[in-house]
């Protein structure tokens, strides 16, 4: 832009105008950034917690006018029958709730990101990790219910463990699952915290304090019940490496 | 005391002014409650901070007139000191500040009490937990820095592990290793959260929920840095089953 | 299993291949441990909030058949109801949930383990801690509605007390009863808060918080209304007396 | 006032400019409020903590010009030195820092304040509220380490706490001695929450907590280690019972 | 007792039974504690939350056999509805789910308390401290909306605030109503948070806190929502002037 | 008044009468402070959570017999529908569940309030603000959806951001937007945290902390979720500019 | 810039280039923001603490070389001796550890800031206020000890808190004050909370919770013992003023 | 092994015995585990905090036998010097405390890891990132002072923020920085909140919960003040991409 300003192309004024009007979408409701694929690697994701049904569906449609893909994750079970409605090459994940259009070969890449968790309660969170995952391009495999307290179910995957790019480990309760994996892998451990518990657990706390507190070197913590933040920081990482390797 | 009334050799009022004198020693500052020993199995023991050197060796002097052992737990340096003058055969431990007299005997009963700790920062609270327990009378076996991120330091115990009547867990940071413990053994597990660790562990809070919500279910937990309890639980345990045996 | 390789009846490969399978079966949804009643002393024992009623009832018969007993914990009533459906002989225990297939001869063993409740409002979990401990051979007495503001509803027991081999204090609100018991006996004493209080319990912290920082040596805390917890580690304790005894 | 308007004695600037000056004497760093007393039925108590000690020598000597009386509470070592020696009739009050000028007849009123400690550490709150209390005109009985472990200690007691007027229970830990004192009694208990403890007494919120949820109805609490407040309260209850007397 | 023992009329074994059976009476769900009124000046009074209708109507009929009056608090509307089905002459005061039976005379006592409260919603709470110091026996006042971010409101009330025995001052949000009351009365302050607010509220924590934390000296405070608390310990410190008195 | 008395026109006695009953308007259940605009500076305002329909008409009403405005806050839909049915002209904001009744010429005054929201989610309490500021007579600009983690949305408008006289910065998750806004423009800025956000967010706690540390120095923060304490300042310091420059 | 682009006069390359050396002076360990007093309207003000005296020393010379004002906050005493030195026409205000290098004429502005302080131990909190507002050109005035507890001391300054253009009012404890100032004036009212207090202030928490849930609606809220920025906003709303005016 | 077992060449026995013994080194007060850098990736690190400068040096030299490189982290003065003095070749970085022994070729790597900081005071715990990045084999460049409040500081660096195989962001205070570079890169992004701040930081608990919030995808946390981790995930993920290069 400033090379057309030199020429004489574009105006002073008009290149004020530009640069104040980055490329922005406006629902009225929501400032969609559709560029956000182009400067940080991965399509706009839509949040489905306290949206309407009407404008999920309307986010939806928008983002895929620019996309071949499309990720929203928490839909309630309503508006989740109205975007799949709307799209019906759309596909739903029950236990998280989140909804994709993957793209061609989505989950075929090289790598391998692994997404580990404790119990069987913490299995929506997890899902949401995988769907995450895949969407941003990566190859998932997923453990579950290889709970700390019975510690053969963990080391029978001792050899998957070590061939993966990067670990999501899901867990609630104490938290101990990423200190135990962290000391398996020397991959980074990206660290989840659930509310799955009560009590002291305090709606994840317990099990967020833990993991930020681990003893094993490499590990990471994202949100409690952020599936989709750890997936996607996985992803990230798993892709570095296949980039680099071209 | 209601025979001696019912007999005419105790008078109503006097029976009554017994009730309320029940053996108590008083020191100006402190009421010594020296039958504990025969309510709840063990000698009155002290807890050395926020005391006087003064009124720590008053204290020690008049226990002993009364048992043949002594345990004075945190004990300031300068305070230590001067109970060991007063008291020539009284030990101290360093790391903990644990003094002890101990009976003929202490350590060499039957059973096993055995103290797990996770690094070397947590020695201190294990020491008073080892401390405590042979004061009571157990056997005590040490296991030390062997935390989750190794876990084959641990493992390596296996058997050890399965040979005792209580296992005591001592560890901050993440609090991970009690979980992993009580997966491996069928005896109670007494955890004990370290103010070891800096940051988000605010002071042990950390471990402390994390072992409050271990998914192990044989495991129970008490207050940060508290050896002392926890080697008394350990103890308590230990001797039942001894009692048992005769 | 080592014996059998070096004798050549099992190839290195299969040795591998089964220290990654020890016994573990898979339900899709749950990594099954049936063999933690031989590592850890007890059956599975299922965790029911969470689970829908259909998982529910899978896992229970798979349970079953590996094991003559089974414990269910806080089922929601309708899971419940599946369960009774599919499994006559089990029973229900309204307050807490608890549904139990129970051993010939379960609670009928030697030893006690007391159940003691501050409250009629901290039933449900004090019935979940006699139910827990029943299942794991126990021979439980409960007392009920005992709490610190009326002492001689508690001293009208001393003698009970007395005799058990391990004394579970469930309370809520300020969580006093734990030391006033623990000051009466030599026996652990297990204390569980519960979230039974408004206000400034926020959930059962005050009790909790109270319990950890009880005056009276003997006493360990679990989680929050954790009264599995402590009927599991009780008859942990009152076990080893018995088996000494043996 | 207004009648002195009314009757032309005093003009409407005068009147206005009056409300604004009510009796307060101003040295600058602080605002005496030399009419509390007859306000609030005590004299103006200076809290001596982040005062140094010119500015407490200064406060002290101003507020003896109004009053026969005199409470300095918490004062530092150094600054107490000096008050000591700028006042010779004070007298300080170790433990507590509390420093005290006292009117003639003071501590001989009717009625009775019990203050109840739980342990020898809290002796210090103890002490302020015993202070305080007289300072108010209380007659004042004390009871240190009855601590609910040792019920008997405490029990010894009855009778002397059926006789008070209003009961001060200082308690650190866990807390538990107002409920109990409160199931005893029939007068308003005081519950004065102590920072004695440690790990999870959180520098006494524990115990705050703990009172604030005593299931015993006629308890209030003040701050952590609040000895001033409890014994102020406790000594305007005494008085209440005293001048309805007469 | 002892007496009779002395006198041969009761053996000592059967001393030592009576002593354990304090008057309790055993609905199998609650230990009534029907002499309570004796030792502690007021009648059993019942929570409501957390029992069953049919738990309720036992209680109260049981307690109406040894007492002229009872107070039910915190009565879900199903639950009130059937007690008032069973005890036509119980009232229910429908802000706070109170149900009363009065005494006759109840409320017409000497003395005064003040029921303060800071706005509307904080009508409930205010609304149970009023009917329980009536039902122990107070004279109440009630001052509604006063709050202090219009002062004249409640300084309009001066003179009353000064002729009561105690005054209860009821807030939530910033809690600060105790603090300017405390400043204008020398009778002691009974300060009840309140969970009206919210967000940094956090259930009337920050009330609650506010109230510890006043600087005005006669403040003691009750758990959040606490009206039962509050009024019970008013109408204590009311009940000892008038007893004096006589 | 004071003239008055001097003048005889008012008695003494009639004075005190008025002084206590400075002008509040008594509905039974709420005291209408219906002068606070003439002390204040704005109309009283109804917060609509926590009454019932019936009691949010009789106050709407009985202002609106004082004011040419209105502003009712949260009011529940049923209430909402209930207040529109009673008053014609009322206009219900349904994002907030505010209503208004405007004066003439409401929001067309000088100056600027720049209300700026970072999420769809936080639409809600963006638009309590909004129409909290107009109902104080401020022109009102919005800016939705300019989260930090897109900052070219922000930057867009920075023109518009430095025109404005105060700045209302809704966020939550993070908070980081004020500190953002802050380092751009040289007017207040009002923060207003928003409960938008799960697990970490605490509610808003996250968002809130992170608005006090905020390193930018112009930077005040009110209650999570508090749009309408926002508006009533931005409004305040815009009218402080209007009034002095007539 | 753009337009020296246009014309020839600056090269694409150099216009990238500029952009990105916007106008920072590296020291080193520090960025110094020189250019920020054009932007926000106040220049760059040192923050003391966990600055050695050298990088004070050099921070402020470098700062004087560009403005003819200069503001650290809370510089420990040697630091603050070495600036002293270094600067002789700088003024050390030892409360707070503020320093200044006043501009020409400071303080002398129209409009008004007044700066309301609770207790005496509150001080330096408030001369922080008072010198960071004279230094970004407010005329401040300043009501010391002028607590809740004493409501007169303050109501005899309700014709100078209605004159002013903003109040900061600091407070500790329980942090009424501010609720009450707002109820007396139609100004903004930026409150302050302070460390000061003890036990259950937790650090200041209490006071900053209360603030945050005033029932007054003109109060924002800045952090625990922030004078700085509290001076700074309620100057610039001084400033607005001002400017409109001319 | 289990291959010399078939052959013969190792008993059962010994099998058995070779498990239990996995390398490890045992100090006595630490269980050196050696060949994690075989397994984790990394040479073990020493955490000096809380050992004695005797251990330390013991420590020290007992790695530097196995390995080519050292990282003490936090080690206190006094150790430092001991440390150094033992070992010459050894660094120390004084504002975090680390000591290092490089590798030949440390720092050379390819790849790119960024350490971006907020303010000056976050420069110790920037420099224990960059520290053990490089230690860990990472090529890396710092940014310092480029915090929110500021932005062109930071956007003056967008390119090397694109650059970078990770960026580790440090920053107190609130927290905001990483979502703001979270939204700039495509690569992840490591937060590390300190404990730089005052009042409501909480020790850095504002910026960790903000952290944890942060609207921009890519970014997880450690602990607070837990350069040491970031720098290691970091290091970790640059690996990667560097591996599968080759």
């Amino acid at each position: 832009m400033l090379e057309a300003i030199r020429d004489g192309r574009l105006g002073v004024e008009d290149g004020l105008g530009r640069l104040r009007s980055w490329p922005v979408r406006d629902l009225g409701h929501t400032q969609l950034d559709v560029h956000r694929a182009v400067r940080c690697g991965s399509a706009e994701v839509v949040y489905g917690r306290g949206k309407t049904p009407e404008q999920l569906v309307e986010i939806a449609l928008a983002l895929l006018e620019h996309h071949d893909r499309l990720l929203v994750t928490r839909a309630a079970p309503e508006a989740a029958e109205r975007v799949l409605a709307a799209i019906p090459r759309a596909v739903l994940h029950r236990a998280s709730g989140a909804i994709t259009v993957e793209a061609p070969g989505a989950g075929a890449g090289e790598g391998l990101v692994l997404v580990v968790s404790a119990g069987t309660s913490d299995g929506a969170v997890a899902e949401e990790a995988v769907v995450t995952a895949r969407m941003h391009g990566a190859r998932v495999v997923e453990l579950r219910d290889v709970g700390v307290a019975g510690l053969h179910r963990l080391l029978a995957h001792t050899e998957t463990l070590q061939s993966a790019e990067a670990v999501v480990v899901v867990a609630g309760m104490e938290g101990a699952l990423p200190s135990v994996v962290g000391g398996l892998v020397d991959c980074p451990v990206i660290a989840v915290p659930t509310s799955v518990g009560y009590g002291a657990s305090f709606g994840g706390l317990a099990a967020l304090l833990a993991m930020l507190n681990s003893c094993a070197a490499g590990v990471a913590v994202v949100n409690i019940d952020n599936g989709f933040g750890a997936g996607t920081i996985a992803a990230r990482i798993n892709r570095r490496a296949e980039k680099r390797k071209r």
